[in-house]
């Protein structure tokens, strides 16, 4: 069949199941029910530090089969996941599903455990490096599910995706399992990404390596959550949670991307007291919110929050008086870390509560102005930031998805192309993000509105901005970058891409082995 | 059938169904099953907020029949309780559940309503004043059902007290739904007691007297676990949560016993760096605390955390560095809220983290040293806190059960008699916590040890604290007040008190009404 996204997907997945196909972003489901968590109940004076993961595993009763969970709020720096899989298969544990929120390239071991059948299914939000590439090759035995940050806590909560042990990574945490991540030497910021698993997970652990006095102060997840508390040396590298994303462009091109997509903030109408607003963590996405900065400071407005992957750049806003509040879901750097320790205006909150779509208000709902990347953007203005061109994952939605459903204004800054690939084209290589929820694109060549927002078209033109058709701007990369050639891919398919409320967007297939030589 | 607190108890109660009797306080019921929680999504965009309670009634599809549910946090000041249920009078409704986590005598208008029809049902934690004397009176169509603080959260995630729609009072909300109870002019402290409700209820309403721009800072219940929004004029009066029970005693009598307490507290050997420690609100209880104030500055030691209802004595104690952290289920005084407000070591828990007896280890199983106050204790060191020894409901269990079977020193403070009753008596009228969970009594008569721990009877023997038994204390109270009379009840049961697992540990019945007169 073919979906809202006019992706043509099966009715039915080996490994995945029954396919519920794309129907459109705003599709209103009524009332939902959450699954009926399991507890076992702890009685008092019971013991819950263990002295290795292992010990662990045979606690929860960990089997064949078992769905076990990770964060990545330590992003590169991550030592949690390498190490509890380390013992699942010296456990000699099989066929194993993985929910990662995402994975980078220190995850490199998992490839290892995907073929020798410990890790046979994996669920993630985004996936870099030697993981991304292996599941592109088939390594995997049954196909990937893609999720968007929001699109992972409605599926944990909706039972779609039961996880049987969720493994918590905490910067600081007690013997009854208290714990946050700002305090301690791994120290990594919010916790947001672990609350909806440690609420629904049939059993939660700990995994710290500074165990302090009960209780822990501040306490982020609750001791009334957490079943078992394994201290290690080491949880990870702090240094990693900052990764090569989170630098603002020097390019001028890119700058000038910025400074354009800063005019049609101003232009929209929507800058003004009381704003809230959110950016990516690339390069033109930062730059976009150094010249909103300049912008603020100008007229003199301060907007109600920002929110996101926070990062130095939003601190230092938030600090100047330029936003109240900050909502902080994920640090993206260690200044970010420090100011969500001490600034009682910086609030941390969980990934359900930045952008579950099918929660009571997520915060997504409530952001004016979004800021996006794109590997690719097309004619419909859906967005690729899941495969290259080449067709091989290199990324995934987060909460790219998310925010673009829920924001008044989504933009996407994106060059016309890079290298030899054209980043607007006629049809996105898989759709990570549909058209219908992005409201403009900027690039070097101009602005170019989607037809949907006519009333945005006419503010653009008005303040003379350089309004150009999405047409025109993929002939332009064309000609820079020629027509991009389809993807090698085979039929098995490797990742399934589920948009936030559970469809099927779109699908991922195997790199033909002739393509990876 | 006779349970494990020797009462009598009936298979099955009208109005209330099957009776599980209770079956001691340490049963290991293995793994648990928390209520498939019912959530309508808001689509991006929409507004929750309302112009009347009214409006809510009809927006949360409030019918006959249904649950509704109120928190004490602004206990004797509380004015969202008697506004609700005016608004679900005037809209006809009939036979209405209430569950309220405690009942005030500002709350008598509930008496009305109950006498009418439109509220057939009520659960709660406490209750005193024109609400307890009705229910004595029999004016309530179906039994009350009194639980402990815990008890009641674990009630209601477990699916048997399903709640419809939630009543929260915030001091401080935006339009989202984001609250908190330390800013505003009603300012109350720690939403602890609404927790639960928000995430369990089918629909929850925030009623707010400070309706703050989004997002409001701090955020204590999140905008994803809010359906509607109501701003008023008034939620209550602040100074009505500093209720009569939050004043150290000075009577002499009282004075004393607090001291031999705090002597059995140095002579238990649980004093020491690190430990923890809970008060209840009675005047002794308030009196211990400043004896070990005392004991600890002295000795050099710094404890944990204090727990409980937080009142400016404990907050002084933790400015005194007594204290590593505060665990604030509940703010009795302002000073408290305060406190709450600016420093990070006065941390809030909701009540479920501090009580509830089926999650994974709550805070009340973490206590070292607990203080309690008794109407009545008896031979088998059951206390009741529930009805006066004339048999009329004047109060409730709170947390008194649930710190006694987590602490592991419950210490009960009270006088041998006051005016005609005899506080030390052979059975207690009605048992609110089961003497199992009963450490140590001390009156000014002397210590009496629970035969079950032979250990501190030799290590309050050594110190040479005035060791008595129960027995000797009870002969003594009849000589001052004589023997209690068989409180003049009928048949007709008039509240089901469930321990904290929701076994039935004692009923209390109509007050007859020749008695009344």
């Amino acid at each position: 069949m073919i979906n809202a996204a006019k992706r043509e997907v099966p009715d039915f997945i080996d490994g995945y199941g029954r396919v519920r196909p794309f129907a459109g972003a705003a599709v209103d489901i009524g009332e939902v029910s959450r699954l009926s968590v399991k507890v076992t109940p702890a009685r008092p004076g019971s013991d819950k530090v263990l002295g290795s993961v292992g010990e662990a595993i045979a606690a929860c009763g960990l089997a064949d089969g078992m769905t076990i969970s990770f964060h990545h709020c330590l992003r590169n720096g991550d030592q949690v996941l390498n190490r509890v899989l380390e013992a699942v298969a010296e456990a000699g544990l099989r066929d194993m599903t993985v929910s990662a929120t995402a994975l980078f390239p220190v995850h490199a071991p998992l490839v290892g455990h995907m073929e020798k059948g410990v890790v046979t299914g994996l669920y993630t939000n985004y996936l870099s490096g030697p993981v991304a590439e292996a599941v592109s090759r088939g390594v995997l035995k049954r196909p990937a599910v893609m999720q968007t940050h929001g699109g992972r806590v409605r599926a944990i909560e909706a039972g779609d995706l039961p996880i049987d042990v969720a493994f918590v990574a905490a910067s600081s945490c007690d013997a009854a399992g208290n714990m946050n991540g700002v305090e301690g030497p791994s120290a990594f910021g919010v916790m947001g990404y672990s609350q909806t698993d440690a609420r629904y997970a049939r059993r939660t652990v700990a995994v710290t390596d500074h165990l302090v006095p009960h209780p822990a102060c501040p306490i982020e997840i609750g001791q009334e959550y957490v079943d078992y508390v394994i201290p290690v040396d080491r949880i990870g590298d702090a240094r990693g949670i900052v990764s090569g994303t989170t630098r603002v462009t020097e390019d001028p091109v890119g700058l000038g991307i910025a400074a354009l997509a800063a005019g049609v903030v101003e232009a929209s109408g929507l800058m003004k007291d009381g704003f809230s607003f959110q950016t990516g963590a690339g390069r033109i996405s930062l730059a976009v919110a150094a010249c909103l900065r300049e912008a603020m400071q100008r007229k003199g407005i301060q907007g109600s929050f920002a929110s996101g992957g926070i990062t130095a750049y939003t601190v230092e806003m938030l600090e100047e008086g330029l936003f109240r509040t900050l909502l902080d879901a994920q640090c993206f750097d260690l200044r970010a870390v420090e100011s969500l320790r001490t600034d009682r205006r910086h609030q941390g909150m969980s990934i359900g509560m930045y952008g579950n779509p099918h929660n009571k208000g997520a915060v997504v709902n409530y952001l004016d102005i979004m800021i996006l990347g794109a590997t690719e953007i097309d004619r419909d203005f859906n967005v690729n930031v899941t495969t290259g061109s080449d067709g091989v994952l290199m990324g995934g939605s987060g909460g790219h998805t998310d925010t673009a459903a829920g924001a008044k204004l989504a933009i996407v800054v994106t060059r016309l192309a890079r290298k030899r690939y054209p980043g607007v084209v006629d049809r996105v290589t898989t759709v990570t993000t549909p058209g219908e929820t992005i409201d403009v694109l900027v690039t070097e060549a101009g602005v170019a509105v989607n037809p949907r927002r006519q009333d945005l078209l006419v503010r653009l033109r008005d303040a003379g901005l350089p309004v150009v058709t999405i047409g025109e701007l993929i002939e332009k990369a064309r000609g820079i970058a020629g027509v991009p050639e389809s993807p090698p891919w085979g039929e098995k398919i490797v990742a399934v891409m589920e948009y936030r409320d559970g469809t099927v967007i779109d699908l991922v297939r195997q790199i033909r082995p002739s393509a990876t030589g």
